[in-house]
């Protein structure tokens, strides 16, 4: 059963207005036993508040154990199954750098690396060259042209950058070129499928013609290419559940996660402030907001459990802002953990909070892990946080007489 | 998975005897922030002393956020998912006035409507005809021959009335005649696949005589048909479950729901006593007893919360008695919520009590949406309390060795 062939089915136009914010990386871990976690230890009024008078939940944003990315993390909360709806690392990186990927281009994470005479891999990423150095040299590849083909190339940071290839009859079924250990040559681009023998060429011959600019620039005399893929073909949020969105993030690769559903992507903010600006601004125009705040994982990947608590604090700051406008359904969520203790994202459930007239109560006393665990809304997949949202919203009409 | 392959390969057959109650739209929202539930205000000494001593636990009718009809709502609670097994309106309709369905007839739910000079409709329920006008109505459309068809038409509410077709070769699967708003004149039955052509042809001419003896009847002088289905084939409970099923319903709804699924249906009751009474009349001849209570529905459909509350509290009032016949398995819930509230069905989960010397008992000390959240059966879907009914009543083997 695919979900969007219900929500399809079912949803409905009303003058609701839903806002999403996600507090990139929202659960954590204490950082000994019988502590609290960052959320736990944050003073939260505002989300305390609302998590007294509306129902909590926990979400595992794809299923146990399994610890996403940002990609995957954002699309379940999207309600698309990250199982079924796959990114490509180059797509990721495309959408990173603000690039406008159209549904039939082909992009490709590359890494600059230090080949010895033989061609052999000696340092798959070129001694990490400075975002200086890589950034020069994506600008001296720019001269390469390849008959037939637009080529778009973007530094990303340090030795990686990304290659788009955009053109007519481009499949995106590919082998990485990044033999994946040094002490091998870099490996030759592969289509996968016969659809993308085109796409292997032209990457054959791009390979062919960086080789000859990169040889004199040492460590960086060489590249590998790795998840080159098109963007998935993914439904609007408009066709699926009838919703006209707005993304309002400060991160270009959020935005492009959004724009990759069909939502319009708000441009020019850079802090919290001036996305509950946007956030105003825009308020009459659609009907769905979703409002990505980054910091929260940042501060986890970096191992900083003070500095995640103070940006927890932040994020309850928005609250009043929020609730000002009075929006019909507030879910407050992160696209995954990321607790300062693992310095990365997690598989742990995400603490989430729905505010609602609509919302059934339940025991919670403040929005925290283990408030969350005893809350209403249960333990559910990511992929249902969107039809939750429609139904306390009034946007689902009922299954069946 | 199909969940019946593996009841139909588990089942095993003993003298338990299974109650399965259902209160219509049991579950609830408080009024107002930090109040109570009609569930949680209920005085129900009887169901709070069975959750001290057993287990409860919230199930979701269908998926999370999705709102069920009386159709799926009842399919979940007998097993059946509702996102496979697929009711339509027709045939509801059908079941809805006891017409006993057939499995190649084809059922269609047809409103009387007004048109105009040029045909186009003007009113799609024809002034909200009364039952008087609209049975009289029925009643003259009975002269209606079609060859090679048996033709059924039974009126059942105000301007809406079902009609049948009995006979071979009939599809099922064709568009709403009703264009969906005034302003358009009916559409002209059209078959969804080649083999409900011949359902068009008959339908067409059905339209065309209900035409010539509707001229002259405004403001109900033409009709549309919607819903236009055949009843799903559905395995009998006996089959998937070995269990010798019974269905005590006062609605004929839920006794046609009933029927679907291979339960015998005792008629001629019209009240909780009376559905009692045939509980003890048919003890012995079953082994699995669906009672259904409508009343705490349709008082939460009008927004009655105090009637709801009464309502349970009558269900609680017929726990004893129950309990006097010493089932095996009780279990107590609903097929969604209907909360006063919202005076219409909806998405919550619904509260559920299991009551047998096999349960494993939690910390319920009342049976309210509360305690079951925090029961020992967790939150589940509704597909699951059918397995759940039959492991408690030591009716499935284990699986594999």
């Amino acid at each position: 059963m695919d979900l969007h062939d219900l929500t399809r089915e079912l949803h409905q136009r009303n003058e609701s207005k839903i806002v999403l914010l996600v507090a990139d990386g929202l659960g954590g871990l204490p950082l000994e036993s019988g502590g609290k976690t960052e959320l736990a230890t944050a003073a939260t009024p505002n989300l305390d508040a609302l998590a007294r008078d509306n129902v909590c939940g926990l979400m595992t944003p794809v299923l146990p154990g399994i610890t996403p990315g940002s990609g995957p993390g954002h699309l379940g909360l999207f309600g698309y199954d990250p199982l079924v709806y796959r990114i490509g690392r180059g797509v990721l990186e495309a959408l990173g750098v603000d690039f406008d990927l159209g549904p039939n281009d082909v992009a490709a994470r590359g890494n600059f690396c230090t080949v010895d005479e033989s061609g052999v891999i000696t340092d798959r990423r070129a001694g990490r060259i400075s975002s200086e150095v890589g950034s020069r040299l994506v600008e001296k590849m720019k001269a390469i042209q390849i008959e037939g083909v637009e080529l778009h190339l973007r530094h990303v940071k340090d030795y990686r950058f990304v290659v788009i290839l955009r053109g007519d009859g481009l499949g995106g079924d590919l082998h990485d070129t990044d033999p994946g250990a040094a002490g091998r040559a870099p490996l030759t681009p592969t289509a996968a499928n016969p659809a993308s023998q085109r796409t292997a060429e032209i990457l054959t011959e791009f390979v062919t013609q960086a080789g000859e600019i990169l040889k004199h620039e040492p460590p960086a005399n060489m590249l590998t290419l790795r998840g080159i893929a098109r963007r998935p073909a993914i439904p609007a949020m408009q066709e699926v559940y009838g919703l006209r969105s707005v993304a309002i993030a400060v991160y270009p690769m959020y935005r492009g996660l959004a724009r990759l559903v069909g939502m319009t992507v708000v441009s020019g903010v850079n802090d919290l402030d001036q996305q509950l600006e946007a956030l105003r601004g825009n308020w009459a125009a659609a009907d769905f907001f979703f409002l990505h705040h980054k910091y929260t994982d940042s501060t986890g990947e970096d191992g900083k459990f003070d500095e995640k608590v103070k940006q927890i604090e932040t994020v309850d700051g928005a609250i009043p802002k929020i609730l000002e406008l009075k929006p019909d359904v507030l879910i407050v969520t992160g696209d995954h953990s990321t607790p300062s203790l693992l310095k990365s994202h997690s598989w742990h459930p995400v603490p989430v909070l729905f505010a609602s007239h609509t919302c059934r109560p339940d025991d919670s006393t403040q929005f925290s892990e283990r408030d969350c665990l005893r809350g209403g809304l249960g333990q559910f997949e990511a992929k249902y946080l969107m039809p939750l949202a429609l139904a306390h919203a009034g946007r689902l009409q009922k299954f069946g007489a």
